[in-house]
């Protein structure tokens, strides 16, 4: 399934992808957040979309879409875990996952624009597949480990460069602005995906292809990232974490490139759909 | 005002100090979060208490109280302060603030048990003072911060310092196990605390005192760092700012002290109460 929520920033419905068209599943009653994945909602809703599915109203196309699930507790990233990007960021390839926090009020849908802090001069991008915890999980066994995940989607974990690698330590304070998260546009869960580990990943800026990776390059895979951080904190149902990006980012550049108002930044990854983000100040 | 919210974990009612009674709030019909606070709820809350506080029942002491307000959307910790708790730490006095942030999964009640994680041997103490914002904050001013405030509580920042330092990167790793955010007993607000910057804080480990402090070592103050976080993040109504430990930390002794099951960890600030934790494994 392609689960997504569609309509204005805070007011969005839950909806589900049939076909290329957008249905509208508000009847079903319950919005995609932590109480839906906690009580099972992903089996009731697919028991549910198979007997309700030729009665739901067609969304138009070009609504706007949100993010495809409620607020989670947290965001969590995962740093340098793409062998090219750590060489590219001068850093050394980690012998264990480096792991930030990105602030939840960064989310934003997938197409909104991407805002320029002001006085900003490093916002950069970043493509990345993000999973969604599904259950509870704390101290999950590796082997254990995919039955805790939801689903999977695609996130532009926005940077600002400055604020992470100048401003004085913790890399949350260059990852946290509003807008730094576009999720989405689909929630899809794992039987939808195919092999997480072979999908093709790229972003592009105003046309120009900038990342063009696989997750087949991911030092950490999905299961050892799921149990490793549950050995550190609880993840809870609709929690996030952001597996890295491959190399490309505006900050590996010699000299680095950055975004400017006017700016078109386009990404996807391989089976959870496209991104587009325009950046203004 | 010096609101709590008592009984069983996760199922906490709202409830209020007077004269040092107790008194259960539930009939106000509301618990203590992020739409309490965004819709004016503490001065509602007052009001309310004011026709109704005689007729309030009294709960009987020794209550578990729970964390005094529901989660929030994040908790930021500000990194070394506190110019003793850096110098024992050896690290440098930061120029601005270091923030990092703390799974809002850790938050505990402000008596319940320490859980030391497993295999984990460097647990450690923070005493600090936490801000809880009062309405949603973004590029505020420090002449304006203080608006933003809906009150302060104590906080007992529990860290693992192997997860922190030694495992390969960004601090949240070893500051979000499950227990180590204790919170409370009282969510005090602003004209009930006094001069902030003025408070006497304290921790014991076995009834020996360990940090012995006061809120007017802090390097930077409660409205600059409102201020300042607000520039690099959205602050949500109920979110939590903890503001740094001074010196007396586990890792600060040479050699280093850590905390064992059958440990007991008391704490304070000034008028906000006290805190007692008993380590488990």
């Amino acid at each position: 399934m392609k689960l997504l929520r569609f309509g204005e920033p805070g007011k969005e419905k839950p909806g589900v992808l049939v076909n290329n068209d957008i249905l509208d599943a508000s009847s079903f009653g319950e919005d995609f957040g932590e109480t839906f994945f906690e009580t099972n909602g992903l089996q009731r809703f697919s028991t549910w979309l198979k007997q309700n599915q030729s009665s739901l109203p067609k969304v138009k196309p070009g609504v706007r879409l949100g993010p495809p699930f409620t607020r989670p507790s947290k965001i969590i990233c995962i740093g340098l875990n793409f062998a090219k990007h750590a060489a590219e960021s001068n850093m050394p390839l980690p012998v264990e996952p480096i792991i930030f926090f990105k602030a939840t009020t960064a989310i934003t849908g997938p197409n909104d624009n991407v805002v320029i802090p002001p006085n900003s001069v490093k916002t950069d991008w970043e493509v990345e597949l993000a999973v969604v915890i599904g259950k509870k999980a704390s101290y999950v066994k590796e082997s254990d480990a995919l039955n805790y995940v939801a689903g999977y989607c695609l996130h532009n974990d926005y940077s600002e460069r400055e604020y992470q690698l100048e401003r004085n330590g913790q890399w949350v304070k260059g990852k946290s602005c509003d807008t730094f998260a576009p999720l989405g546009p689909y929630l899809v869960t794992p039987d939808d995906v195919g092999n997480v580990d072979s999908l093709h990943m790229w972003l592009k800026v105003n046309g120009k292809t900038m990342q063009d990776g696989n997750t087949d390059d991911m030092v950490f895979k999905v299961p050892f990232l799921v149990s490793y951080l549950s050995q550190f904190m609880t993840l809870l149902p609709g929690d996030v974490i952001s597996t890295g990006t491959p190399a490309g980012v505006g900050l590996g550049f010699k000299p680095p490139i950055y975004l400017k108002p006017g700016d078109v930044v386009e990404l996807g990854i391989a089976g959870l759909g496209d991104q587009k983000q325009t950046a203004r100040s």
